[in-house]
C-alpha cells in the first residue's frame, strides 16, 4: 500500500498532465486556474486509496479520481456565484477574476469533462462510475437547494439540515470511496459498505466543521472562526439550541440572528455563550461522536485485512483530526 | 413509419410522464416549466424518426429524445442568464420567473437528468450515447463561448463564424439524429451519415435563421426581424458584407454597428441595403443552397430504403421552409 502523500502527489502529477487549456481559452482557463488552486485533494485521494485497499492498481482509478475532483470544482465555481463569494483558498473566485457568464459556461463544461473521464473504463464499469456519479451529482445540486432555501426558511429541522449536510457534503465522500472500490471489481457488499462509511464520515466531518466555526482555535481552523454566526447560519448548533433552550434563551438567539452589528464580536460571544449553557454544545460534540463512531463500525464489516481496515480508520481520524 | 405528429405527440407524453415534480421544488419546477414552454420539439422528434427509419420501435428512442430535449433546455435557461434575456417563447426566462441562482442550480440538474436517461439502455447501446452525448454537449459549451467571445471582438472571419453555429446549433441536430441511429443499432456507416445529414442541415437552418432576421416576413418568422441589426450581432450577413464590400461600405456598416438609435428603424433599412447591395445577401442565400444541398447528397448515400430517405428529405425540406 501507498502513502497518502504518495497518492497526492500521484494526482497532482496526473491533474496537470491532463487538465491543458485549449480553445477558446476563457472556457477552459478558468478550469485549469480552479483546479490549481490546491487544496488537501481528500476526494481523489479515496478515490486511489479505496482502489488500492480493493486489490487495485491505484494508477487505473486516476480518471476516477479526476473526474471527482473536477466535479468538486465545478460544484464550487457555481456555488461561489450563488454565494456571491469574492475568495476561495485565499484566491479570486473564478466569477471576479473573470465574470458571472463565464463562471457559468466553465463550470457547465468541467461537469462534462467529468463524465468523459469514464470513458476510459471499459463496460460495466463506465456504466456503474457514470450512475453512481450522476446519481451523487444531483443528490449535491439538491443538498445545495436545501442550503440556499434554508437561508429564509425559519422553520428548518434538524433532521432537515442533516439531509442537507449528507446530501451537500457527505454523499461524494462516499461516491469517491466506492468509485475506488468499483474500479477494483469489488464485492456488491464491500462497495455499498465503503460508501457508507464515506457517507457517515461526510456528516461527521461537516458537523464538526460547524462545531469548530464557533469553537474552533483561530490559529489552525482555515477560515474565520464565528463566520456563520455573523452570516446568522443555521447550522446545528443554532437548530440544536432552539431546539433544546428554554423560550426566552431561543427568542434571545432568534434576536440575535435577525441583527448585523458592525462590530460582530459581542454577538458572537454571547451566541458562542448560548450554545454553551443551552447544552447545544455538548449534544453537538456527541452527534459529532455518534457518526465517527458509527462510520468506524461500519469498517468493521468491511471484507478486507485488518491493515486495511486500519489505513482507512487512520485516514478517516486524520481527517477528523484536521491532520490529513 | 409514422407522422412527425405521431412523433411529437408521442414524445409530449412521454415528457408529461416522466418530468414530474419532487422536493426541492425550486430545483425541479423550473425544470418543468421550461419544457412545458413548447416548441416544435424538432430534436427529439429527430430522434423518434432515426430510430423507426434504422428498423427500431421509436418508442425505444424515448428516454433518448427526452436526454436531448432536457438538455437543450438546459442550454436555454444557462444561456438566457447569460444573455440576460427577460422572454423565452414569450413567456418569462426561467431566472427573471425565479432568480439568477435558481436558474444556474436548476441548469446543472437538468444537464445531469438527462445523462441519468441514458441508463435506460444496456451496455454498449449506454456508453455510446452518453459518449456522443458528452461530445456534443461540450461542443455547444464551446460555440456558446465562441459567440460572447465574437461580441467584443472586432476580427471575427466567416470561418469562425461558420465553425461557431455548427457548435452552437448544428451538432445537437447531428447527435439527435446519430442518437436514434444508435438506439436502433445501425451500422457505423449509417450512423456516420445521418449525423453529418443533421449537422449540415443545421448549419443550413443556422444561416436561413440570420437571413430571416434582416429579411423575413414579420408576419411568418416567430421573432422580431432586424433584432441582430439592432443587436449589432456579428452574422453571416454581416461578416460577409465587411468582407466583400468596398472599403468605404465596411467603414458605414461598421459606423452603423457601432450606435444604437432609440429608433431603429433607419439603421435596419440603411443596413439591408448594404447587405444587398453589397451582394452578401445573394452570397448567404448561395452558401444556405449550398448546405442544404450537401446535405440532401448525404442523404443519398445512407443504405436505407429510398421511402425513407424522402421522408428525411422532406422533414429536411419541411424544416427549411419552416413548416416542420
Amino acid at each position: 500500500m501507498h502513502s497518502i502523500d504518495w497518492y497526492r502527489e500521484e494526482f497532482v502529477q496526473y491533474l496537470s498532465e491532463k487538465v491543458k487549456t485549449k480553445e477558446p481559452a476563457n472556457l477552459y482557463d478558468p478550469m485549469i486556474y480552479i483546479l490549481g488552486l490546491g487544496g488537501k485533494r481528500v476526494r481523489p485521494v479515496l478515490v486511489l486509496m479505496a482502489a488500492e485497499i480493493f486489490g487495485s492498481d491505484p494508477k487505473k482509478a486516476l480518471d476516477s479520481a479526476l473526474a471527482i475532483e473536477i466535479f468538486h470544482n465545478f460544484s464550487l465555481v457555481h456555488d461561489d456565484i450563488m454565494d456571491d463569494a469574492p475568495l476561495r483558498r485565499g484566491k479570486k473566485t473564478v466569477h471576479e477574476k473573470w465574470d458571472v457568464n463565464t463562471g457559468i459556461l466553465s463550470g457547465d463544461a468541467m461537469l462534462i469533462k467529468a463524465y468523459q473521464l469514464f470513458e476510459n473504463y471499459e463496460g460495466e464499469t463506465f456504466r456503474e462510475l457514470a450512475k453512481l456519479f450522476s446519481k451523487t451529482a444531483i443528490e449535491v445540486c439538491e443538498g445545495q437547494q436545501y442550503d440556499m432555501n434554508f437561508e429564509t426558511r425559519e422553520d428548518v429541522t434538524i433532521q432537515e439540515y442533516l439531509k442537507m449536510i449528507e446530501y451537500k457534503t457527505a454523499v461524494l465522500v462516499g461516491a469517491s470511496l466506492q468509485m475506488g472500490a468499483i474500479v477494483a471489481g469489488a464485492s456488491e457488499e464491500n462497495k455499498k459498505r465503503i460508501y457508507e462509511y464515506g457517507r457517515l464520515l461526510g456528516i461527521a466531518f461537516q458537523l464538526q466543521d460547524d462545531y469548530l466555526d464557533a469553537f474552533g482555535d483561530p490559529e489552525t481552523f482555515g477560515k474565520q472562526v464565528g463566520g456563520d454566526i455573523i452570516e446568522n447560519k443555521k447550522t446545528f448548533l443554532y437548530l440544536t439550541t432552539l431546539d433544546t433552550a428554554a423560550a426566552k434563551v431561543a427568542l434571545q438567539l432568534e434576536h440575535l440572528y435577525s441583527i448585523n452589528p458592525p462590530d460582530a464580536g459581542a454577538k458572537v460571544e454571547t451566541v458562542k455563550s448560548l450554545f454553551e449553557s443551552s447544552g447545544a454544545a455538548e449534544l453537538t460534540r456527541r452527534e459529532i461522536e455518534k457518526y465517527t463512531e458509527k462510520a468506524f463500525q461500519v469498517l468493521e464489516e468491511l471484507e478486507i485485512s485488518e491493515e486495511k481496515k486500519a489505513l482507512l480508520r487512520n485516514f478517516g481520524q486524520g481527517l477528523m483530526d484536521r491532520e490529513v
